[in-house]
């Protein structure tokens, strides 16, 4: 990654946003990387709940149907992302450059032509 | 949040790679919410593993003097991201919007005056 | 539950041998409520990983042709299970006891003449 | 692990509760492999989320000062231990065999005299 291009992903008014929110709270205290990735555990958790009876059927016809059930999708994936976003900034990690890191492994790990079709060479994406 | 303004978070540029990574494997009759939930899962799984068995203090010291440590916790993390941003694709969320959305939400939720130092009142971040 | 009868589940034993297991390498230092609980979240993620890209259908099938998938997917539920009574051991938790108790509930607040067929009211077994 | 010896763990009482009670309300067709793992991994969330902000001593000062907090972890711990009991009876596992076959694993891969006090040989118990 060139010091000019785009990042693929940018989260850096997230981070902000979250660490002057804890400031304004007194919590940094309890945003240790222990507490945090806790914390992630528990939102994800929430976010599986809400799919954990459903057929992916379901989940594809209440999308449509159901524009709450849409947000409340969102406001599970968001809680984790926050999560994740305040993790990075605790451990001062480039979320962009972990991710194009990774990209680049997963290029080469699955090639396309080796894999096509196949889930048993996918552990990742 | 208005059209012009710039989103919290950007995600769409990965969105688009990691549904081109998807495409070029024929890997969308894998990425169903379901599974992708539960792949989700998994790679949280993987984050927290790095980190139970060490103190606060142990992982801090580290992240300081073990640069592979950080990659490592970094390459984590991304792949926990590529997950939800993926599950957001397929879902169809717009991931800013719900981040906007809880921010609001939280803010009104966890006044500033009224937690405190108080992680009682602390359930969210 | 009376004295006399016989518990619902027993893990004396089990809860015993980790105990020991511990004691013999020095790991009591480790194992802290939260070190285990992190420790459970890895392990059921690689539980749910084995699961993750197949169906339903795949997995029942494959239990069946794969003497090897059995016993791996064994595995990961034992790693789960030991984490758990080793959890409940360090937090003096009787689990036999937590789950009498869980079971009266469940039985109270999901009738079977009212949730029958449904999972909306089904967020507990 | 010969015929007559008692197994490590008993389990099969509550495996038939909570057969019975999937029975009694036609919960069988939600009770497939996947949907039962992302039950588990909400209910090892919730469990989870109790522990995240609280410190090991604060949690073991709790323990002792609050019972109301025993019963709350207790209730947690029971929902994981009853999902895993029924993924494994839905999976025709035997759990005692499972734990019995990874307890011996377990000895001759983490040798006392080999990674005493060391956690970086305990990926596992």
């Amino acid at each position: 990654m060139t010091g000019s291009a785009k990042p693929i992903i940018e989260v850096a008014d997230l981070a902000c946003r979250l660490r002057d929110f804890a400031d304004a709270r007194d919590w940094h205290q309890f945003h240790t990387p222990k507490n945090l990735v806790m914390a992630l555990t528990g939102e994800v958790g929430e976010l599986v709940s809400e799919l954990q009876w459903l057929s992916d059927s379901e989940v594809a016809a209440r999308l449509v149907a159901d524009e709450a059930f849409r947000e409340l999708l969102g406001a599970e994936i968001a809680d984790v992302v926050m999560y994740l976003v305040r993790l990075a900034d605790v451990l001062q990690i480039d979320l962009a450059h972990s991710v194009e890191a990774k990209l680049a492994s997963n290029e080469s790990r699955y090639r396309a032509d080796q894999v096509r079709g196949s889930h048993r060479k996918m552990p990742h994406l």
